[in-house]
């Protein structure tokens, strides 16, 4: 089978085979909100020269305005639930030759409703149910960094809370577009380990992140940092308040982090200097979890 | 004498008797940052025809790449501290004939360098000194709200403390620039109470201000709120994460707020929720300080 996972900005798919094994894999720049609703012709030139008849995909294909909705199914949801949900779309793939044929499903997005502040994800719970094979029965915390992190609870192989923080999105508003940015380098520089530390435990001193971020401006105007260093420090800062709340949630489970290498890097430092346990996973566990999703629907 | 506030986006000029009541008052639009260094003819145009010979500003005129730099004063400082900071700018409106012969002085900023997030602020500093001859001796705590709100404590006439919140920019950025933007009305509409305070109550939660934002994100998608009341359910999320940490070192107090009548309505309602009690105070402040300092420095 043929594993598809489509966000907004790129697109990895996989070539499957029977025991789960990725034997090929490929990676396009083109994301479901820049092909402009090209979408057969765009994943045909991807994945077309692949025989495979099962294709499944997962993220933001399947939102509301993408290729299909595939409606989000709602917390808590085990493998079957999120296998049940998912959303058929050969017809739309018919009439482009290098898909005719085939068989295309997309998986469903989760949100969890259950409080007044609603959460919801898409393509973080097919990651997760990929990390679900790793997991003893219990309960697990998976932290999923990125421009809306997500914090997703596993509780006997079924996800239970499924939290968001909007770290990555305020990191680069504040970085980009407030008086933060000012002192600060244009291009991204490389991790300042001493500023982001720094950040992490001033995020700690319970002044509340409203204050600290100020704190970017002023060390900027006394010399605290050096420029390079400052978007270091904002991060620091961000990270920490991010773990706070959901690092009481966790109680004091390791966290198993999802995600690329650079930013893995950081949470990893952050959750040790709370002296906490990471347990790192790669990235394209979407892979594994379309295709127990995919053996979980079809057999 | 004349007092001068002058900020980054408008000008306020008060015209005081000899007992420091406002005789006059006009306002310009033309905010220290926009008036392209043309500083000394930007103030002759509003004040020219006023024949007093003490002109006393503060705000962001002085600030390092403004009129003149009166640099940050050290905090804790009282009355006689911040006059003592004041720098005397009449050699630079000289060339413009309606200053000439003209006594101008600016009064300094305020920092706190002894924590490691440190805090500085241009303005308000004179607005406190303003409010200080309303307060019996003893702690009080003042929030001047705003892009950068200020809670400023005062012990026994002296400013002890001054922690900044990014409460507003930060409102703004996600306002306008934001995937919160989605769903909302690009004009500013009126504060919808409810979505207010229920932004206020979700804040209180502890699931942190990285999360909750995002909550405005779903609150749009699953039609918890309209499109109009989701920049007043934010607005309640920021105030409420600002009130947090402010009111714990504030303790059972109540709270002085500085501000326009909109601002102030929202933090006196975000008070009355914490079952706080207000004290409401006329933005004018600045007026009053600039007189007392004046007082202090010239008799």
């Amino acid at each position: 089978m043929i594993a598809v996972d489509w966000g907004g900005s790129n697109l990895r798919a996989y070539r499957l085979d029977d025991g789960g094994q990725v034997v090929e894999r490929r990676c396009g720049e083109v994301g479901a909100l820049a092909c402009e609703g090209r979408y057969a012709e765009t994943l045909a030139a991807v994945i077309g020269d692949w025989d495979d008849r099962l294709v499944v995909m997962c993220g933001m294909v399947g939102a509301r305005g993408g290729w299909v909705e595939a409606p989000y199914g709602p917390c808590p949801a085990g493998v079957e639930a999120l296998a049940a949900g998912m959303v058929e779309l050969t017809a739309q793939a018919s009439h482009v030759r290098a898909l005719a044929g085939r068989s295309l499903w997309c998986a469903p997005g989760m949100c969890d409703l259950r409080d007044a502040a609603a959460d919801v994800m898409r393509g973080e719970e097919t990651q997760v149910v990929g990390l679900l094979e790793q997991l003893v029965p219990g309960v697990h915390v998976a932290c999923l960094p990125g421009t809306h992190s997500k914090w997703v609870r596993v509780e006997d192989g079924v996800i239970t809370a499924i939290p968001t923080a909007m770290t990555g999105e305020i990191y680069g508003l504040l970085r980009g577009h407030s008086i933060l940015a000012r002192g600060m380098p244009q291009a991204e520089p490389a991790l300042d380990p001493a500023a982001f530390d720094a950040g992490l435990a001033q995020a700690r001193a319970g002044a509340g992140l409203l204050h600290d971020v100020f704190g970017v401006r002023t060390a900027a105007l006394f010399g605290r940092f050096d420029g390079a260093a400052l978007p270091s420090y904002l991060s620091g800062l961000l990270v920490g308040h991010e773990l706070q709340p959901a690092l009481a949630r966790a109680g004091d489970r390791p966290v198993h982090l999802v995600g690329s290498d650079a930013l893995l890097d950081r949470y990893a430092r952050a959750l040790s200097a709370h002296g906490r346990i990471a347990l790192r996973h790669r990235e394209d566990l979407a892979a594994a979890g379309l295709y127990r999703l995919a053996r979980a629907r079809f057999g």
